[in-house]
């Protein structure tokens, strides 16, 4: 598979000073050397050389490591990166303009990937910084650990581990720190860190065509990040088979790259290389830190988790290990303003994980859920309210599910049908019928146990808003206006967190006709059976009125309006249904 | 093309709990709930629901868009964030138990992006919530403009401008506010944003099969976070053109879904949707800037840009824009601990660029860069002396190219023989030969500028490197010793800079025993002559002893051993014989 690589860029020429244009209006911190496109130099907005009072430290080299380096200036980290093309070392002359611009009479240290090209542009730049008076160290770094000793004049490669080394320089120097001390400080950090890297795809560069070497299936380990081919492929195993398989390499005594051994403290860095999204690496780090406690006897101080030093659109991660000590811990802790520095991550853990809190009190339910041996006057007309109500539903069944075999997906009655069964069941079993709020919030919970889906839910909201009105004003005995409050309260909820409102073609156009109705006439002086029977045939009809509406949600939205004018809509039409047997219902009893 | 995907990821059922069990051990600042699977909690370690005495804010949703939602829990930001599945709404039991843990007297903020799940369960949860005593209110930010309206029941969906709604509600509750006025001022916020997005892949589900719908050379404007088909595919653009129509329609006067007009002041988010480098999206926030304030009138305050609310590992990014005012600044650059919110964007804008800077001062040879018109006694012998190394390394270009041909790329010769022939040239015309070091210094750069590639770079280093010590040490005369610290100094940053050390079968095999050789001698008392002789002899061989050596570095480490013990380093001969012809010519003036 070979395919023009797609990247959200303009001219592939100028994917690094485009970057750096974004990079200072995101960071009003940063600024850049007015130099395109031969000189790419980002620094701190605050520094200028000649004045500066603290030791400068610059980093840099190729770019495709995007945030690196430029990220990573700020106070207390970089004071300037120096961009080089795409994977390409910077030259000379902008090394030179990065170190005359920063650096002030305390001198300037140059943190060095160890690639042969960036050693030598930076070298030649630093000796020519220093025959114009500056004075100037260089620091390189060597953190990769793929690749067994001997590893030639080439050495080992510089890799993510160079940002902590960063970081420990850049928070020396701004403690005060003379140069000879910040490069100690630094040349330390760089012994200190090991880092290997693993791959599932290879990066395109700029303008260049994709190719896939690796292919389904496969990963690379001990890559650089330069998308050179690693030290081997391999079948995909799972995250954690990879954390465990890199740490042993990193840890090796045989190679002995980093001074690691039991008992130490360490820090660990999971470094995305470019595609790969945050869930992975966090999922990396989950797995790295218990690997490292248990099976290499290593306290983990620190965690830092993202995307630092990547290979373009390279996915995979690397992974350092540093081992710290106070004086580590204290510089990586110290506060920057380097916009990519993660922050959060010092200071002890606490527990991980909580217990899941309880409700805040026993509810009344948990307390007496049982039907009463004795139901009350009111209780008996409750009973028989909602066992007319849920009858009703029972016997619309297959009506409703012929309604929705037109409009929707055909099964509105057996959903209802399930709820209404629960009902009639669970009430039998332990409603508390003789306190009306309770029941409803029981009903509640019945439906959402059995029905599923948007309507179960949405049933569910209508009787915990109505419960929680309900419970709000409890009174002795009930009242018609106290259930339209409730009935009302149900229906705002419903509309607010579901988004219908009349004319939505939902259950809305029965409750809130019926609702408003009921509340009209009983505001109106009527006595409360005329207004209850009004606001049943208020609910029907509304539920009728469904035929004239356009649908607005759920599957009838695909359906020819000519057809959904012959056919109203069924959960409207069921809830004009249990609203009317219950109100007939009760109109008998009373 | 279809394919199982590769992800870094354990049981694909456990990607989001794994995720967050690694995003507690990075940030020590967060817990979760010991309730997984089924509860996925992530809340602040320092907020203990009953004593909170500020409001809570809590968001959620399906899981894949990481750092969002449990990123963004922290001081200032949010109290706890509920975690669902993969692209799944949280059960309405794993909400109220975030409600429980961290709801204290002042009440809780329920921020939920605009898909019915969404509002479905957490308005359920409101209720629940309510029912037992807590005070709680829902602000639902529907910020999507890719489809016109009407957009019926379900509305606009919540996209990554529900990330600056969670800042502003978060430090508004932080304050101190009321419940009310923390409802008040997310409720406003998320009327003032829009956003619109763009990729360029679709995301895979863990342990699912990838689908590239789009193909090669397409990309999807208007799509969501989930994976769904945008509003329209189209041949992909440079990115300017895409930020271009993404924000005329996020603007658009037509749908009018943010009141944004010109003259007014705005911020602006640049998201990343899970695989897309920082490098792109800098560049993408870089044109857009521009096009905010000359196209569309707009004073830009602020830039995000960054992967905050993806979709797993889909390539592509989101644009908001958010009408801004002071209260709306303030609380965005209010502080927080939250380890995903930007840091370093708040403040004034410097100028994005200043100029390079100069040199510190004019060097000696800008000011008198010239052959002097009478050369000094060491003028001439300096004269004679390069005149002869010179000559010595353009009589060896075809031997040296033969030898190079044996164990590299066979153009030894020719690039020694261009840095010669440059340095002849030069010396003719604007040596100052009447002052070593500067002169020294022109030789660097002579060769600097015509030899290219390594060895260019590394005959620059040390040149600048002797030119810097034989200026530190500037004598009225040059002495031999002077010399020798002279070459001592460029061995000492050639082998720093370059990485090689005395056997590695390079150049300095033949200056670093004629150094030594010359030092010796002249601390043991020998006369200026003798000890010269003895160098030169030395360089010699050096160099010829390079036959018995591994190669470390280049080409040659390809070669067989065998055929490297015919032959010498190229490199080596050609410095032992400049070295030996400058010297032979010194001995014969003096």
């Amino acid at each position: 598979m070979a395919f023009q690589s797609k990247k959200l860029i303009n001219d592939p020429n100028d994917v690094v000073t485009e970057f750096i244009e974004g990079l200072v209006e995101t960071y009003p911190g940063l600024q850049y050397l007015d130099g395109f496109p031969e000189v790419k130099v980002v620094l701190r907005a605050d520094v200028s050389g000649a004045k500066y009072d603290k030791v400068a430290v610059i980093s840099g080299g190729g770019s495709g490591h995007e945030p690196a380096h430029a990220g990573f200036v700020g106070e207390g980290m970089l004071t300037a990166a120096i961009c080089g093309d795409v994977f390409a070392s910077p030259n000379v002359e902008s090394i030179l303009s990065g170190i005359r611009a920063v650096t002030g009479p305390k001198g300037c240290l140059l943190i060095v990937k160890n690639y042969t090209g960036d050693r030598l542009n930076f070298g030649l730049a630093a000796e020519q910084a220093k025959s114009e008076g500056y004075k100037i160290e260089m620091v390189i770094v060597d953190d990769d650990c793929a690749l067994p000793p001997p590893r030639g004049i080439a050495g080992r490669r510089g890799l993510a581990g160079t940002i902590l080394v960063h970081k420990v320089a850049g928070a020396a120097a701004a403690s005060g720190l003379s140069l000879a001390d910040v490069v100690s400080e630094a040349k330390h950090a760089s012994e200190m860190v090991g880092t290997m890297g693993v791959a599932l795809s290879v990066c395109t560069l700029p303008g260049q065509v994709t190719s896939d070497r690796l292919g389904p299936g496969k990963m690379e380990l001990g890559l650089g990040i330069h998308g050179e081919p690693g030290a081997a492929v391999a079948d995909l195993q799972p995250v954690d088979v990879i954390v465990s398989h890199v740490l042993k390499q990193i840890l090796s005594p045989e190679t002995n790259y980093v001074p690691i051994t039991r008992g130490n403290r360490v820090v660990l860095m999971i470094n995305g290389l470019g595609a790969t999204p945050a869930m992975e690496l966090m999922i990396a780090a989950g797995k790295a830190v218990p690997r490292l406690q248990l099976e290499h006897g290593l306290a983990v101080d620190r965690v830092y988790t993202g995307s630092f030093m990547t290979s373009l659109d390279m996915a995979g991660f690397s992974i350092s290990v540093m081992k710290s000590d106070q004086a580590i811990l204290d510089r990586l802790d110290a506060p920057t303003k380097a916009p990519y520095w993660p922050v959060g991550v010092d200071g002890n853990h606490p527990p991980a994980k909580i217990p899941v809190p309880l409700p805040p009190r026993l509810s009344k339910s948990d307390e007496t859920l049982s039907r009463p041996l004795q139901l009350t006057p009111q209780g008996h007309i409750l009973e028989s309210a909602i066992e007319a109500a849920a009858s009703a539903v029972v016997n619309l069944r297959d009506y409703l599910n012929e309604l929705d075999s037109k409009v929707g997906d055909g099964d509105c009655g057996s959903t209802m049908y399930r709820g209404a069964m629960a009902i009639l069941e669970d009430m039998k079993k332990y409603y508390p019928l003789n306190d009306p709020a309770e029941t409803v919030n029981e009903m509640g919970s019945s439906v959402k146990r059995v029905m599923g889906g948007t309507s179960g839910i949405i049933y569910s909201i209508l009787c915990k808003a109505a419960f929680a009105e309900l419970k709000a004003k409890r009174q002795t005995r009930s009242s018609a206006v106290h259930w339209v409050d409730a009935l009302e309260a149900g229906i705002a909820a419903v509309s607010k967190y579901g988004g219908a409102s009349a004319g939505y073609r939902t259950l809305l156009d029965a409750l809130i006709p019926a609702a408003s109705t009921l509340k009209e006439r009983l505001n109106g002086g009527d006595n409360s059976i005329g207004a209850f029977i009004a606001s049943a045939d208020a609910a029907v009809a509304g539920a009728e009125s469904t035929k004239d509406m356009q649908a607005q949600a759920g599957r009838s939205t695909y359906i020819p309006a000519d057809i959904l004018a012959s056919v109203p809509d069924p959960g409207a039409m069921a809830a004009a249904a249990w609203y009317r047997a219950a109100i007939l219902a009760i109109v008998e009893k009373v």
